[in-house]
């Protein structure tokens, strides 16, 4: 993809403390400062004041994936799902369409969208993305044919599915790594769906901040374990193999699973530190595998303890998600979530689980099959919601995304 | 206040993609980097990896003032009001203080809490601050004299509060620039408490992340206006009076006013840019008064436009929260807050005004009863929150906070 240039920010939140005239920063990996255009001011000269921002970076729009699944993972994420109003046709899913990507065009360049009200808010993207995924109804509605697995997931015994964080027609996944750049972001792309769909859901997560861990450094979630060692990386072998569709209009697309994972903090806390290293497989201090000593060590699946018993145990997490099958891979892209309680509850917290796989029924499923049969975090762990969608692939400059199956 | 290191993060998070061996960072601005005790490994050599991170730096919890009132604001909040329990007795007072107090210190230095069950995620203090205030409740039950103004706000009309967002015996406020530091913090401090007291109210609340926008740059709110340019900032002129206290137990200490304000944004769309203009009498665009051009150009309101009106509006929120007694002056140190709503509605999203000032009676109250009367603002925003609390100076190194009512 092409790192593109973004246009001054304007008059936006930049007083006498500190002013910049536009910011030129981009880069796939979202790190190389390509250049700043000017940097005026007394305040400006000195080392903190010229260093190029990263509420100044942007993310490419345009390509042949859609940005925000490849994309380093952004500090925050609003997954927003939307119901098609019983009078969006074909036509209207086009304007829609066209329209959004429009809208997504702009704010991740740090533009305000056409209708903005709040264009200040627009200038810093922070990377932002926006990424569109259509569910079962949209892909009906568009008149197209949907892949096969483009429907709820199999019911799976461990889930306790909630309605109101289930399904819906049309996705947005808005990340950055600025929360006030989601909102605004969210909020505008709203405004604009609001003639052709209503919210059926918001899901708001994060991960660590830019700037708190080390680029590379594999996540937590809020159980306190590294999460995602074993993720596929973008850019290494295996990865477009993974991810990437080569169906119809979907290549170059990819499906997303959105999972919605309560976690029991309380009932966690009961756990000592040898039975969580157990339940997972992997040390919870440093995520290596209960037979290594670095994270990135591979599991030995076979060895023995001093009676006999594997030292991973099966029915640990890593041995259960570990498929013989090579096929059997995901690429995941979660969030941990917190959300407020103005109740007597300590947290309401989990993982808003989010993978990407070209085929959902023969990558995910059978993956998720085995953990439902067996998991010993299906103790501390229970799915709340659930959907799946397909993401078409990116579009270049003057397109729109879903021009596949709506031109 | 003094400058102290934070010992080595130990296992945490730190793999082969990057190690880091302990990141001695502090400053009281937070912004000076004063050393790195290691940095190994191939990735570690060039400058992206060998920079400081922000996750490292620490804000030192002891002095005479508590942390978090001062400090930079940092990019997340987390508030917690809790409501003591019946048995909690003045001894009982004493010791929670002593654990919350340990627990503050160990965390803001990157340390997890004694009864830590996932001291990895502690690792990143990310300039974490966690700050206390007493409710009324705290101090009667402490024996202590409380300050007059340590009462509900007077009723304003304007206010629609709803239980769930009001009082509370216990005040933390727990901010970091890492939304997954502040989670770990939070939860680690209710589990704590839990003993002593319930929750009863959370609120979360984000301003512009680190490495977004120059340091000293104005925060917006949700409506786009640049929102405290009239703030006294720390260090200059007048700051002291306005904040700190010099009354018996509360000196060195401060008042602190929450309010939860609903704005609604929906309505605020359907205001043109000159109606918004005039509602707050400084241009949405550069926050500058409509007299001036500059965002800190002091307002003129006696300028009269060509038909002899007031430039700047005698109804607007600048002039109405401006007053000629120079002793009504607050410290604003405000958030955001956009909540996911699973609902129908596109936004529940507001502000979390926070003022501190040493007499709440004699600063806040005047101002905000001006603006009960005449606000042009009032149209589009709702008080459906508010609390009141006395923060305790701070503390050196092995005492607590709140020990000047409780030892």
């Amino acid at each position: 993809m092409a790192s593109r240039d973004r246009s001054a920010p304007g008059d936006g939140g930049l007083g006498r403390r500190g002013f910049l005239l536009g910011g030129a920063v981009a880069g796939a990996g979202a790190l190389a400062a390509v250049g700043i255009d000017a940097a005026v001011s007394a305040g400006a000269t000195d080392a903190v004041s010229a260093a190029p921002l990263n509420g100044d970076v942007v993310v490419p729009f345009h390509g042949a994936h859609q940005a925000g699944i490849d994309t380093d993972a952004q500090a925050h994420v609003s997954l927003v799902a939307l119901d098609l109003r019983a009078d969006t046709d074909r036509d209207a899913l086009r304007r829609l369409m066209r329209l959004l990507t429009d809208d997504a065009v702009r704010l991740t360049r740090g533009k305000g969208a056409l209708a903005d009200t709040e264009p200040e808010l627009a200038v810093s993207p922070a990377r932002l993305t926006v990424t569109f995924g259509f569910g079962p109804g949209f892909v009906a509605r568009s008149g197209a044919a949907a892949p096969a697995w483009l429907r709820p997931l199999p019911a799976f015994t461990i889930d306790r599915l909630r309605p109101e964080y289930g399904d819906g027609d049309l996705l947005l996944q808005i990340a950055a790594d600025d929360p006030v750049t989601v909102a605004h972001a969210t909020r505008m792309l709203l405004k604009d769906a609001r003639a052709f769909a209503t919210p059926r859901w918001v899901q708001q997560g994060f991960r660590r901040a830019h700037g708190t861990t080390r680029p590379g450094t594999t996540m937590r979630n809020l159980f306190g374990q590294v999460d995602g060692t074993a993720n596929p990386l973008p850019g290494t072998t295996g990865f477009d193999e993974v991810v990437w569709s080569r169906e119809g209009w979907l290549t170059g697309g990819t499906g997303m699973v959105v999972r919605r994972i309560a976690m029991d903090l309380d009932k966690w806390d009961r756990l000592d530190r040898p039975g969580r290293d157990q339940a997972v497989g992997r040390f919870q201090s440093t995520g290596a595998p209960l037979t290594g000593t670095d994270e990135f060590d591979e599991p030995d699946f076979a060895a023995k303890d001093a009676i006999g018993f594997p030292v991973i145990p099966e029915f640990s997490h890593v041995r259960r998600s570990r498929s013989d099958d090579p096929a059997e891979r995901i690429f995941r892209r979660g969030y941990n979530y917190d959300d407020a309680l103005p109740t007597d509850a300590v947290s309401d917290a989990g993982l808003l689980f989010v993978s990407f796989q070209a085929d959902i029924d023969r990558q995910f499923v059978p993956l998720q099959r085995r953990l439902d049969e067996l998991d010993l975090l299906n103790e501390w762990t229970t799915p709340i919601g659930s959907a799946v969608f397909a993401l078409p692939p990116g579009c270049a400059e003057g397109g729109f995304i879903g021009e596949g199956i709506l031109s």
